[in-house]
């Protein structure tokens, strides 16, 4: 059985979810049916994914044949940098949703703190980071976090989303966010794995009953196909020896010591796999508890490396979103 | 003669000044006094340094004797966190400017992005962190940052600041700030040696035409009194081999090489010295151009090491603010 967490919305979240970045087009609808029977319940998609039409068709599926009703799911969705102006959240929300085939979301997250101009889902859907082929970045919009996270608010008063929160949030701009929210984040979404491990930033989250999902907790292995300089030189976590030996203790694999890591300490995760065995065992993570001794040491693996930031992903321009 | 820097606001600054954090208030009249014949035209202070007061006498006995006059020195102050709320700004600069005994600042800036409870100035100045002996932190007020720097900007209109900026901002709290300002900061001033890089966040600054101030450049050498085990673990910048030996063929000590390896970069400096001269060879230290290679073999033992962060100095409540 998964455990999950309460919300400061008052909603439940499994603490154990199924993200959907980098799940193919081709075989998304597959995947979330196939998670579904599995035991996942909830999915953890953005905009950005390009792939919420897909995920939506493997829910309808679960749902036709039975296996579960909408309420026994947690469906988690995104806000794109390109529609942070206050105008344009209802609107993009209300197509995810019409993508996904559902009423509401569970949980609706302004996925980075980076206002882009508006970019129109007739011209490009997912707008992504680019505004051509030649690789020239979308120029900032004037949007607030204000102003996004108060539209945010609005989407929770006319039932289109249960709770809200935020993604890639450094402290400072959450610590500012608390100043003004009439709604208070559900939840703060990132990166963290042992080599970026952000206690300060989970310290806040703990003292302002946010809760954190992890994303990317098995470190540079998310972000091999990206061929980052950061991810190459650093021993893949899977395969460290530590985590390994750690593992053996248990009779546990990596992965799984890897995610028990994070849900003992009180984050929830959202890893994925298209291989049931795998989908299974990181479901399963969570009947085994570390020694505080094996999580300290884990712990010692922070280097403070993240992968996911803009510029890895570009030359210049975006060189310092989260200097 | 020390180099200066355009400000997006139009006024000059010197892009070598003198620091006035943790200067004795029993010497600072005389350190200023004596820095101003030593040459130093730029002081940086701040309501939390508590010396206002003395520094200000140093200032005013120069002009006195005809060393300087108003217009020639370039003074900063600093917005302390319990001073956040919009109409708590004004009367604290009024009593800033009476303690330095002048009609205007240069630059005025928030020191920390962290809105704390108002104390009053007659109930204890400066109010630093706690509220109590026992070590209580002062809550957190309702301030936004947008509040707190549209002060700031009304501050300019009312001629008490010819320039505003920020200190201590991460990226993106100060790409947000970018948004809603009418008056863009003209300054950011941030911890930075090559221990704290922080290219990224000097790219957003670039980017956006704003100037960086290094504070502490020798790295854990300012830091050393506060018994960190941060400072503990890390070899003194001063005393390193490497250093050492980049500084000896440029005939220079380790110091001007550290300060020079900023202010190439385009980085204001505010080193400082009751040693007259320590003073003199700091402020002379822009007489020489380091390599490029030396440049990046600095740049080098980047280690992404904070140590002017609240949960260096505090054991639990603070852990969190620069996460």
């Amino acid at each position: 059985m998964t455990p999950s967490i309460k919300l400061n919305s008052g909603y439940e979240m499994p603490q154990v979810g199924f993200g959907l970045w980098k799940v193919d087009n081709a075989i998304a609808s597959d995947v979330v049916y196939n998670a579904i029977k599995a035991g996942y319940r909830l999915f953890d998609g953005a905009c950005d994914y390009g792939n919420e039409v897909e995920c939506g068709q493997g829910v309808a599926r679960a749902i036709k044949e039975g296996i579960v009703k909408r309420e026994d799911l947690f469906i988690v969705s995104k806000l794109w940098n390109t529609f942070h102006d206050a105008e344009r959240v209802e609107p993009v929300v209300k197509k995810q949703l019409a993508d996904w085939g559902v009423d509401y979301f569970d949980l609706y997250l302004i996925h980075f703190p980076i206002a882009l101009e508006y970019v129109d889902p007739s011209v490009r859907y997912p707008p992504g980071w680019h505004n051509d082929e030649a690789g020239t970045i979308i120029k900032p919009s004037k949007a607030t976090i204000q102003e996004t996270w108060t539209a945010l608010e609005d989407l929770v008063a006319k039932g289109l989303t249960k709770s809200i929160g935020v993604s890639n949030f450094q402290s400072q701009l959450l610590y500012d966010l608390l100043r003004y929210a009439k709604i208070r984040p559900a939840t703060l979404q990132i990166e963290h794995h042992p080599y970026l491990v952000q206690q300060e930033l989970l310290n806040l989250a703990k003292h302002e009953g946010i809760a954190v999902t992890a994303y990317s907790s098995f470190g540079p292995a998310s972000f091999q196909e990206f061929n980052m300089k950061h991810a190459a030189k650093l021993a893949p976590l899977l395969e460290d020896a530590t985590i390994k030996s750690i593992a053996d203790k248990y009779g546990k694999s990596a992965s799984q010591v890897l995610l028990r890591w994070s849900t003992q300490r009180g984050l929830a995760i959202i890893p994925k796999s298209a291989r049931q065995e795998t989908q299974i065992s990181n479901l399963q993570s969570t009947d085994f508890d570390l020694s505080e001794e094996d999580i300290a040491t884990i712990s010692g693996f922070d280097k403070g490396i993240r992968f996911n930031q803009p510029s890895n992903y570009f030359p210049t321009e975006l060189l310092w979103y989260f200097g």
